[in-house]
């Protein structure tokens, strides 16, 4: 018998990867969450049918979304992270000496528990006495907090389903609130080449633009999200993304990276032409 | 009825994309040769099942391929092309000036005749007079030539079927002595993520590194090749790809694209961490 899962990244486009196991499956109050394993990509996180992970591609991902940040300010201390209940981007995190606080606020419960089990190797650092778990709603959360960290990472599923919250004005404006003077907000920013991923990478894209004084656009290579070409924003109080990237710290610091390197930093603010052009077009959205 | 295209990423990764209409399909000397029309990419070319290009996505690749030495070089006149049948390669180099000459040598004169009819896009310059068609094998072509060329841009196939040649040392040898002392050879180097591919790549890099002093590895996003990432080797004479942009002449051209822009010019030579060290296992292979 051959298994094979099927992601539709349009209704004509598809991507499939051929599978071992079926590890895990089940419903949770918020998604469908499933645990595949497969010779290609190893063990892969699937969230309402939706690839959100696998072992073989998430390090760009999760590198792109934490080592960015921190390269620019090295004096983050207090994080947030909204969503990533796989645990990736806290692992990430927690490789440097500086970060001493991390609020990770997941609304899925179910999700850590489920990757604690099956995917250690992003959940591995939950542990860490810096790490502090809450499971509720990050939309609610964010409200609460004011001049609290030095850095927010959104590292949502899309803006459809229970991600959906976190791609709002109220959110981005609360982000903006929760974040202290030096406030740097990172969050994943969907892509451009096809049209529906499009339209919320420029809703997402002018909302932020209306609550931060700097608000650029990064990209890295995903093989396994749809087009392969993958968004990150970067919107900040102060601190300008490529100005301001403090290379020779980061080489101090000595971290293993798979993607990320001091190279990449600025290539990754080096957009092709035609996303230029759209985020040219993306105007900010009303008013603060 | 429904129709899908799919090719094999690898024997257990597969890429699909639903067809509208299959225009053309035909046994050739060399290799198989289809057409087909999708929704999302509109019309694609096919050879031996490997998909080469999509009109959506094409610019891509071929801006990639040929602004990238022409900004280096703004003194380019002679230029050879190796493989293209597609046109879309000499059809981004009519549109620099300074380009005098360029001899395109296709090996399958059919893909040439099937691309002006079925895909005017990238085909619609290969009647400007600057251009001379040979129908040969350019591994043969090349043993001819000596000092005559200031770029060589080889846009081939895989290194199996008809585009095996364009990957050996003698290859490589030969592109050496047809360039002059200014000469720069650009060609496409296949991809790093799936196994298969990446041994291409090494050997290939490896095998242009033991003939030019300066063998450069740089990158683009395209959606439709493996892993949506793929490489692109700029090996040279004397012309530094990053150090000798020359970013303003390019800008004064006036030239719209859809990709290449002068960021993503020294953006598309910060390869990830991986990339980089695949690149520096590479040894040089063989004396020259």
């Amino acid at each position: 018998m051959e298994l094979w899962f099927t992601e539709n990244h349009t209704d004509s486009v598809r991507f499939s990867i051929k599978i071992k196991r079926h590890l895990f499956s089940e419903q949770s109050e918020f998604q469908k969450i499933d645990v595949l394993e497969s010779e290609e990509f190893g063990r892969m996180l699937v969230l309402d049918g939706y690839l959100m992970l696998t072992e073989k591609d998430e390090y760009i991902y999760h590198e792109m979304i934490t080592h960015v940040p921190l390269s620019v300010n090295p004096d983050i201390k207090r994080v947030l992270v909204i969503g990533g209940g796989d645990g990736g981007a806290v692992r990430e995190l927690c490789r440097f000496r500086n970060v001493e606080h991390i609020d990770m606020v997941e609304i899925d419960k179910r999700v850590v528990e489920v990757c604690r089990e099956y995917l250690q190797k992003t959940a591995c650092s939950l542990d860490d006495p810096r790490v502090h778990l809450y499971y509720e709603d990050g939309l609610k959360f964010v409200r609460r907090a004011e001049n609290e960290y030095d850095l927010i990472i959104v590292d949502s599923t899309d803006p459809f389903g229970p991600g959906e919250g976190l791609f709002t004005k109220e959110f981005y404006g609360n982000c903006y609130k929760a974040l202290n003077e030096n406030g740097i907000l990172v969050n994943q920013h969907e892509s451009t080449f096809y049209n529906e991923y499009a339209k919320a990478m420029k809703r997402a894209h002018s909302r932020i633009k209306s609550f931060f004084p700097i608000a650029l656009v990064y990209q890295a290579h995903i093989p396994t999200y749809p087009s392969g070409h993958w968004l990150f924003g970067f919107a900040s109080k102060k601190f300008h993304p490529v100005n301001d990237q403090n290379a020779e710290w980061w080489v101090e610091q000595g971290l293993k990276t798979g993607y990320y390197n001091r190279f990449i930093h600025s290539g990754s603010f080096a957009l092709a032409q035609n996303v230029r052009d759209v985020l040219r077009e993306t105007k900010e959205e009303g008013a603060k």
